[in-house]
């Protein structure tokens, strides 16, 4: 019997127990084709069947409509903060992103080297405590060529309960941190990418979803890996796509169709955890001091600090002498953060919650001795 | 007891059974750390550690000097198509390629949409069945901005079977699908590249060494993905790297210095293994044609065609049906072709040859009834 731990990780992130067991099943030889997904070819029509099957799961499982294009990358995020700016954003035009905390931050700063790029509204000035409300996008031109926000800030633990209001008819948003977390109207948005590693699969694909009309202003001459509509055309299969990643994408789409039921069903889960975590810290008479303002806190990544450095390195040792693993915070924040993915047990989430309680019980009595 | 194939897959490639089982072993969690190589965060200790093992494994197999970088990226050989123009066809320099097949011609057009590129010397007259002789690339000019070459192309099983002899001091070679297949100079090339599908691991992560002194060359401004110099001073950690292939790529080359003993008992494997394939060729009175002409016969991709495309098809059939997989043509070139990566063992491409022998004997007499 292997030990499993509980697994609290900002990405790659925890998968599915039953999708692991599939993946290690076959992992010599598939059944009936005696060759490895590993070693497959990519033409096979064992992987044009899987690929389709991952698609298909995408579509169902976020009621994408049929005007939309579900495409497989490499390269995160990351590559996405320059491939925006080059596929959509031409001379003359100005790109517009909503920064609310540090990938927002890299995804305009990369866009700047290729146009014009500015923010329609930062929170840097508040440390990136929150999203921005209704009223404050106003200032929005929906004219400008796009408008780029972060569902979600892993480091800071900050998400938007749902799409900022403008009048931008040319929505993108990276959701690379709460992809398939919830229900998404996928017309609201021009473009939507996600790397995989958080809730879709392992590190080493990205999903985007582009609306058919974008892909007409794609400019020529682009280079072909870093040009939507080869992709689009090519299904993906321009070069020799990441095949593993793509087929452990398949699994979890799976699992979330047929064993968890669904994203609405997914979501009121992690609604759940995350109400664990932000009920203790509530609770704490500022013992746990959660970073977000409450309106915009994150059921992804639930981030607090402690009232010294003590008290926090203390915590994250007996967390992981207990199996709650991997709770620091960013290096670029510190603090500690739980990141509670869709693959994250409720039992994990439970456990983790048990331990804060008791360990405020300890280090507030020790502080304050009768 | 799992029934595994004789796959001689172009790529993704046959990768070792060893390999495999190591990854199947410790699937659903890695020794000591409860925790799948799926779901681990890039900054552990423990991925740190597989990447520097990955890094010197690959420095000690190739003698790879120190002043060269061995970094991990995405995207495949295409898109570093783009990336070696971008970092280094500045404005105003030309950069020369010599295309011996379909990857150089790729490698050339993608450079053209980003500078001055030219061919220096093509095949595509002869329909690429040869590298170019010793005599032929004086006209390569030494203040180039580089000198790129493919050291075996896959699709016409065309391969130099050393580095080509050149004045220019910037050689940039992609080596896909030889790299690990044979020792290298590496002192020779200024920068070399590998998609890693062939020998090196799985599909989704691409290597790259590079000379020092190329970096100072990269130009500022680019987009952080596309950047040599961002990899080189992140040690190839700027994002989440693709992980899950990181890791088999430390396990293959593992596998190349602890099982095999290294490159040059690797390379002597390969010559065997190739001419297994090429003695029956070159003794079947023109039943099997090969491709490629002698001096540049690939030891990776064996190409071959048939007097007419219904032996060619009944021969594809009936060697599926004796589970010898993956034998088919590229779709551009039709014909045959047997991929001996390095984990194609001896014993699959001995029951090749004894197949292409008996197939040869029963349908030419059949064809010649006495």
């Amino acid at each position: 019997m292997v030990q499993r731990a509980f697994n609290f990780s900002p990405g790659p992130g925890a998968l599915p127990l039953a999708v692991l067991e599939e993946v290690q099943r076959d992992l010599l030889a598939l059944p009936e084709l005696g060759v490895s997904v590993l070693e497959i070819s990519h033409r096979s029509k064992w992987f044009e069947g899987v690929l389709a099957s991952a698609v298909e799961n995408l579509r169902r499982l976020l009621a994408v409509p049929d005007n939309y294009r579900i495409l497989f990358l490499q390269g995160g995020a990351s590559l996405q903060f320059a491939m925006v700016p080059m596929n959509f954003l031409p001379a003359g035009a100005t790109a517009e992103y909503i920064v609310t905390g540090s990938w927002g931050e890299k995804a305009l700063e990369e866009a700047k080297k290729l146009g014009a790029a500015r923010a329609a509204w930062s929170g840097k000035g508040e440390s990136y405590i929150r999203v921005p409300g209704a009223g404050e996008l106003s200032e929005v031109d929906p004219r400008a060529a796009y408008l780029h926000f972060t569902s979600n800030e892993t480091i800071q633990g900050v998400e938007f309960a749902a799409e900022p209001v403008t009048r931008s008819t040319k929505l993108i948003c990276d959701c690379s941190s709460d992809f398939l977390s919830r229900p998404l109207e996928v017309s609201r948005y021009a473009l939507l990418y996600a790397g995989a590693q958080k809730n879709a699969g392992p590190a080493g694909v990205t999903i985007v979803i582009v609306r058919d009309d974008l892909l007409d202003r794609v400019p020529k001459n682009l280079p072909a890996m870093l040009d939507y509509l080869v992709f689009a055309r090519e299904r993906s299969l321009y070069n020799t796509p990441p095949v593993f990643a793509i087929y452990v994408v398949d699994l979890v789409t799976r699992w979330l169709r047929d064993s968890v039921g669904g994203l609405e069903q997914m979501a009121a889960l992690n609604r759940r955890k995350a109400k664990l975590l932000y009920d203790v810290i509530d609770a704490s008479n500022d013992f746990y001091r959660g970073h977000a303002q409450r309106d915009s806190r994150s059921l992804m990544n639930v981030t607090w600090r402690f009232p010294g450095p003590d008290l926090e390195n203390l915590f994250l040792r007996e967390a992981a002498a207990s199996h709650l693993l991997e709770l620091k915070g960013h290096r670029s924040i510190g603090g500690v953060r739980a990141s509670l993915y869709n693959a994250v047990p409720l039992q994990a989430v439970e456990a983790l919650a048990g331990f804060m309680k008791e360990f405020q019980a300890t280090h507030t009595s020790r502080k304050r001795p009768a």
